[in-house]
């Protein structure tokens, strides 16, 4: 079906776009009273994640309510790891838990390369109905973990402020850290490959701890498996999003991809001389800027317009919206993008 | 006492040394077997760190065990929120928490200006002793959090990945925001001051938060009151690490202070280049390069090394050395810092 808002596909691509397209990192979720309602009738984040009819209808409802440019299909990243033969459950408050870790080589041996269509079929499922009831309203967008920010959540076994456990496999098991960062990366070519086949229409890359690793190693683990990724994918646009990878700005410019993400304290005018022209930029509202009031809202958004100028730019925020964002503040903030003109 | 290795102190200067001095950040702490069998007899890090006797002992056991080229005081960057009248726990395996936090004017107004000599003159205490026993064998450092940092602690209540509820007063509350900052620099200056009289030979402020600030607020809300920090010492010098905040290196270099910290993903060379040759850099091994065996550390240091090139440097890691670092890797990091002559 054609899309009747491509406003998202076009400024990927660097095409002409009346206006730029705008959405929000973690616009399906808790800041929307219609999400809590659906989450608290499940007994956990995962089970709604698993559960295609619902993921399918929180993925659409900040289309409705939000009015964004692009629908982003509800999941989490680490159903790769699951897919792989690692499970893990979302602790209230704490974040994810792996029970078993990857420690050693039989470890990741034991691991098998996800056979989406098999091991994860919920999300192509959730999918195709958001790609059925949007009906062609607007773009919809897949998405995958980084391998990197995968491994560390696989080695860790949680969140951690330095991923320390992690970092030291990269140092003391560089080998057994590539065999498990290539079979991450396998399993997220064949994952975002069926998601494409279901219907998504762009692809966003996370590497969401791409800034705990000091640049040498950025580049050696966590950068060519991204690289890897982006070869393969030639159906759709993608964008990679690395937080807090300020110090490879540049070698992102050389991805084989459309769009890079920008963090909310990264300058804009020196990250596009580092990216280059040849790439589109999203991003890069401060999230704790829609604290502010109307007013507010509206002069650093239009702040963020001017300083991005006018195409080649997804607005978005610089991190996905936090929980206790007001949806009014969100909606002023997708209005003032949508009624700005260069 | 005059210093008989006074290293640190003349690289800050910028002054001629014979070999760059090393250090590393929470060197006295959990890697030592030593600090771990005293912090054991306690109830509780506070009580520890309250205790002059014992903060000097595990103050000086790095100097004994590790041989580097300074001593830190053991202490706390939130004893200064305590001193101003909001009260702390430091909870294991959870870090600090705080009863009440501050969200009204009342609350600020509610708090005193920190008088050190009064409020925490356990501190200066353990100072005094530590002096007596080093007997001038290395230089003592004093330290204190950056006013940004302490104040996301008493806003925020705990820890955080995002410091929301911090960082959303300075968009809802600048002005609240900036009488709690003034009142924390007041009581922060006050407080260096009197550890100065007490005998410490170097200030360091760490501003751990910095780097979950967009540039513009952290000129606004944090860089002014380091500088009104560093304007108010002139006996010794100082040192600022501001961690995250690659996006302000070149503010940092005009800073009235001798030397700026750097993380460990930032580019030497190009941090060089935006602070300037003005100052004195301290840094920045990665943290985690110190899991690796004897050859790679010792490679990493060496190139460290190079790339910071003769004089005007601190040998450090990037980061607080991290608590399950072996002693030996330690060890290691400093000899060859030691043995190393460009």
């Amino acid at each position: 079906m054609k899309l009747q808002n491509d406003l998202l596909i076009r400024a990927a691509k660097g095409e002409y776009v009346e206006r730029t397209p705008v959405w929000l990192m973690r616009q399906a979720g808790r800041i929307l009273p219609e999400y809590r309602a659906i989450r608290n009738q499940m007994k956990s984040f995962l089970e709604l994640v698993q559960t295609p009819q619902l993921a399918a209808e929180v993925t659409i409802q900040p289309v409705d309510i939000l009015q964004v440019d692009a629908a982003i299909i509800f999941s989490d990243i680490l159903v790769v790891p699951e897919a792989m033969g690692l499970p893990y459950e979302m602790l209230e408050k704490k974040g994810p838990y792996f029970p078993r870790t990857v420690a050693s080589v039989q470890d990741v041996q034991g691991l098998r390369v996800a056979q989406p269509d098999q091991d994860m079929p919920y999300v192509m499922e959730a999918i195709s109905l958001v790609k059925e009831q949007l009906q062609g309203r607007v773009p919809l967008i897949g998405f995958a973990g980084a391998p990197w920010t995968v491994f560390s959540y696989m080695v860790e076994g949680s969140g951690s402020k330095t991923f320390s456990k992690a970092r030291r496999m990269l140092y003391q098991e560089e080998q057994m850290a590539h065999a498990l960062l290539q079979k991450i990366a396998d399993s997220t070519i064949a994952y975002l490959k069926a998601q494409i086949n279901a219907g998504a229409d762009l692809i966003q890359i996370f590497d969401s701890w791409a800034g705990v690793l000091p640049k040498d190693h950025y580049l050696k683990f966590s950068y060519p498996y991204i690289r890897q990724i982006c070869q393969s994918i030639d159906e759709v646009p993608v964008t990679v999003f690395a937080k807090g990878a300020f110090f490879a700005l540049e070698e992102m410019g050389k991805l084989p991809c459309d769009t890079i993400g920008l963090d909310w304290n990264m300058d804009v005018a020196r990250s596009r001389q580092l990216v280059g022209e040849g790439k589109t930029l999203q991003g890069n509202l401060d999230p704790c800027a829609l604290f502010g009031n109307q007013t507010d809202i509206i002069k650093q958004t239009e702040d963020m317009l001017q300083a991005f100028g006018p195409g080649r730019h997804i607005a978005n925020l610089g991190h996905g919206v936090y929980p206790d964002t007001s949806v009014d503040a969100v909606k002023c903030f997708v209005d003032t993008v949508k009624e700005f003109r260069h």
